[in-house]
């Protein structure tokens, strides 16, 4: 099987790398991988508490890595990365408010019952197609299918609309930039609307491609316009490179792209980087032991694994691979898209990143089975996308194989 | 260092035991170490995607592990859980209330955007004291310290009293089943109060003993008067065994002591469990796949380790273990607040589930630190009390061991 899904991007560099079977067969691991620990270093500086992982961070010029942030906490999975990374953003925000981290009598009272002062009315603006994990907080803001949500309690957070944009790009060039600028205004006078109301806007989560949503791109100048809304109106920019970070769109995080020198508050992770967690800045780390806590906070055995992955990206200079990879497939992909404009549109990627629509919903699952049974293990996203999510040691060569094989199971669709 | 807290009561047999070292050295279980996988198996039946695990609940006349259950749903961890079987729960709701798993067009629109229809407002019915978790959803029904909950938005749902019972029981008996009898009528009163008013209690979510709360028990009689309301309304019923599962209280739930018939719609765990997750009736199963669902649902690697923890449970009879060690706590227990009855007091436990108060918070800590000091590792909860978490390996020897050191380490207070 050619596999360019990973289990839903989750496989950084392939099936059986030796180098992690390396790490999993030394013995001096054996006690990480037997138990879980609750090892209270986890909850301050990862890069203080594990020096190999603090290797990442001051060698590993060719990635962004952990720059601009000092601080990181593990999660077990996304959903609870985003979940603690909400509360981390309600807490610096309350400090703010208050002007002090000590609460009032009142405050401690009425949080055990969750009520207001304790446990105040404040939100999330969250866009519309954006998917941020399927846990009660993260459902809040995950937007894409009904199923995900249907019949779940919710909180009623403001939701911005995710600019839709007209492919080929370079065609649509001014509907798209009023599109954008007609999704920054919305955002914009939502935190405006909701902070009046008293329901105060603490901070903005969004995915640097909507990847669940259906890979929905926006321009890299809408991205940084959106980080200017949020420091103007005090609030906190979450980017969730859950399913986006980890190399394959040829730098670290797909924040990267937008070249800005402070480009989020918090980033949070999982899949490819095989341990879910965040990066913060100082000024989100709670002012208490215990605020974000939980038992296990990730498992060790990950964070092993994770640190021999970053060795193999630069080692086998994995980032510059997913560029030229990358390039084969978004470039064979258009060529399809040429070949077969009734079935296929909207070929869009960065890296590997890519994906492709289907004329409908249908044919896209229909194709999906075709490359299946041809040996290529496909994803859908969205209502009619194939989202392409080969682990970073996808090389030129097995892009060409895959778009051969892809090639032969659209015609069989004819 | 005698370990009498064991990371949180997350070790089930001991640090380093010989059986879980060769499950991690067997080469055969490599692949899942090195990787998470996506595993659809998983959301269905355990049972049926993992036969050693089947193993458990055929031929495991001595625990009640699966008994009553026939599905269990993995996930990463204690909240995950939760979060996943409080969803669960609502779906389970919203079917029966429809009539129909099918919605109507207008709640697949409002879903999507948290609104009702689509995203109901239920409630879950959670307990003072009780402690459920730290993402948004399971903090809803936490309600312990106000640090865990503080600063952080919150879903307004119904708390009950939980019954303070008072020490020792056999001289208190009749305030007992009074102060047992207010709370069933308040938490019944409750849930006929949040009908009534459209905000319907969906579910009952409770621990058999509260422990992050203080260790607080109710008696057996409670627990099958509160289970009887949740069927009388129609609510379902959620047992968090989270910290009371896996063995110490000399069942492998501690649910099993009430000795009913039909104790809980759902079980949760995780912790000695090692992967969480959590048991349910059939009917609790969504209707359709991926409403219940996330990229790992846990870690493969730990359901390996769980086998080989039930097997060394049960080859090494750990559950009666579990009893006769506890009998040897409890008892040196009672005489220590026999000594220091200025000091100590409400020594109680189930197994080796023990606790015991310390006159107040300051004097609590002291304590715990002194006994570290002298090489024995003890966990606080609630304001004053102490906890004892010992693993399952931990035999008689152990506990007079403990005993003599904790006589020591308290007489350095006086």
């Amino acid at each position: 099987m050619l596999d360019v899904y990973t289990q839903i991007a989750s496989i950084p560099i392939g099936y059986n790398h030796p180098a992690l079977t390396k790490v999993m067969t030394d013995p001096k691991n054996m006690c990480s991988m037997i138990l879980y620990c609750v090892i209270p270093g986890r909850c301050t500086l990862l890069t203080d508490s594990n020096p190999r992982i603090n290797g990442m961070k001051s060698n590993n010029s060719s990635s962004y890595m952990t720059g601009g942030f000092s601080r990181v906490q593990t999660m077990a999975c996304g959903s609870c990365s985003n979940e603690n990374a909400y509360k981390a953003i309600f807490i610096w925000y309350r400090n703010k408010m208050r002007g002090t981290p000590e609460p009032t009598p009142e405050e401690v009272r009425t949080s055990v019952i969750n009520q207001v002062p304790g446990c105040p009315d404040l939100t999330l603006l969250s866009f519309m197609g954006g998917f941020h994990g399927r846990t009660l907080g993260c459902l809040a803001t995950t937007h894409t299918k009904a199923i995900q949500k249907l019949d779940v309690p919710s909180f009623d957070w403001p939701i911005a609309s995710f600019p839709q944009l007209r492919y080929p790009l370079d065609q649509f060039e001014r509907e798209n930039a009023r599109e954008e600028a007609r999704c920054l205004e919305e955002a914009e006078d939502l935190i405006v609307k909701w902070n009046q109301k008293g329901r105060h806007v603490a901070g903005v989560v969004i995915e640097p491609i909507q990847a669940e949503g259906g890979d929905n791109h926006a321009s890299f100048d809408f991205y940084t316009k959106l980080r200017g809304i949020t420091k103007k109106h005090g609030c906190a920019f979450l980017v969730d490179e859950v399913q986006t970070g980890g190399g394959s769109t040829g730098k670290f995080w797909a924040h990267e792209h937008w070249g800005l020198d402070d480009p989020a508050d918090i980033v949070s992770f999982s899949k490819k980087m095989l341990t879910g967690g965040y990066y913060q800045k100082d000024s989100f780390q709670p002012d208490k032991p215990f605020r974000i806590f939980n038992t296990w906070l990730g498992d060790h055995t990950k964070n092993l694994l994770l640190t021999e992955v970053i060795k193999v990206i630069k080692t086998e200079n994995l980032l510059d691979q997913a560029k030229r990879s990358g390039k084969v497939m978004l470039e064979g992909l258009y060529d399809l898209q040429d070949k077969y404009p009734h079935l296929l549109s909207k070929a869009r990627g960065i890296g590997t990143f890519c994906a492709i629509d289907v004329k409908d919903e249908d044919t896209r699952n229909l194709l999906l089975l075709k490359a299946r049974n041809k040996g290529v293990v496909l994803g859908g996203c969205g209502t009619q996308s194939i989202r392409f999510r080969p682990a970073l040691v996808f090389k030129e060569h097995h892009a060409h194989l895959f778009l051969d094989i892809f090639n032969d199971a659209i015609t069989e669709l004819k």
